[in-house]
């Protein structure tokens, strides 16, 4: 064997210890996390979500103008794939195959030393998926309502949920309106939405 | 140069190729995120901490019987570094080297479409980071009060957070009590402190 094979060898060692973790030669970052689905359409739901990007936190929110706080108020946690908030960062957009995880999980006040506020407890009450795949729906994303680890069926399209997205959602139908480390990223990249920069504007009429 | 010393070389890339990421030959997972300090022992705060593994949020927690309920509610935000995380995920307890971030929030309550509750704003009130190095801190975890990017000088050990967490936290003076993915790795692998025990003992008499 000759000495410039070894080289070329050893150059090509170095240049994979060189990469960073999650990237191809080529600059792309690869998506570990793209959605999975069943032969007939169903998701199946991501494992290692608490491990995924965390956006925000909100307690007993509630987008109905009729609402009474809870007595049982619930929180909320937003989870992203983590390739999909790289992008975001990069473009204040979405980019396919991104997936959402939402997480209804009860509150406790008193327990332990706490004696005011809320806390989150272990009991998960529920969860949602909010995806983006491109090819297979035909809005670019859909929803989930998810029961544990079974696979689960989209939502209709006839449901508020993808009305209320599509009217009042800061970015590509998603709430970032909500997620305090993003929004700033939308408004310096000018991606928010034609709606909800309609709805702020008119919330700016009435508070003003 | 000889064939056996490339076929060595090429058993080398294949054993690199087959590791998984973070991961070291012998099994151990590689700290990404240990703690970086100045040369006169302040801490640099992580920039990254937004991707770390979230643990919980709060909201209006408090510590102090006498406390009222806050007009003004912050969240709490909790992070740990990943590779901790897994540890503990495998062991209920943390390794050394690991990095806590709490992240202090405040919170909107009426804006864009949401009616009630509290949702996450982009004001950032403030940081404190918790931190395990067994070689540089005498009971093994410091405090420190973070204020943006500069570093941060180690709480003294006479501050009250010492005190109280070493006598009410669950799990190796930290409050995995409130950290509802972790609680129950904690009660499976027997690492509760018994101050914790003994704090929930006299609760349960109280309560029933």
């Amino acid at each position: 064997m000759s000495r410039p094979v070894l080289f070329r060898l050893a150059l090509v060692v170095a240049a994979v210890a060189a990469l960073p973790i999650g990237s191809f030669a080529d600059g792309q970052t690869k998506n570990a996390h793209e959605p999975v689905y069943t032969s007939d359409g169903r998701i199946i739901p991501p494992k290692d979500y608490r491990e995924w990007v965390f956006l925000s936190s909100g307690l007993d929110m509630s987008y109905n103008k009729k609402a009474i706080a809870s007595d049982k108020p619930v929180f909320d946690n937003v989870f992203v794939n983590p390739e999909a908030y790289r992008v975001f960062r990069q473009t204040g957009t979405w980019p396919d195959k991104t997936q959402f995880v939402l997480e209804v999980r009860s509150s406790s006040s008193k327990g332990s030393i706490n004696q005011r506020g809320h806390f989150q407890s272990t009991d998960v009450l529920g969860f949602e998926m909010h995806v983006k795949d491109m090819a297979r729906f035909d809005r670019g994303w859909a929803f989930f309502d998810v029961d544990g680890n079974a696979p689960a069926a989209k939502i209709p399209t006839t449901a508020t949920c993808y009305a209320c997205h599509g009217e009042h959602a800061a970015v590509d139908t998603t709430f970032v309106q909500f997620y305090p480390t993003l929004l700033p990223i939308a408004q310096k990249q000018a991606t928010l939405s034609a709606s909800y920069l309609k709805d702020e504007a008119e919330l700016a009429k009435t508070v003003h």
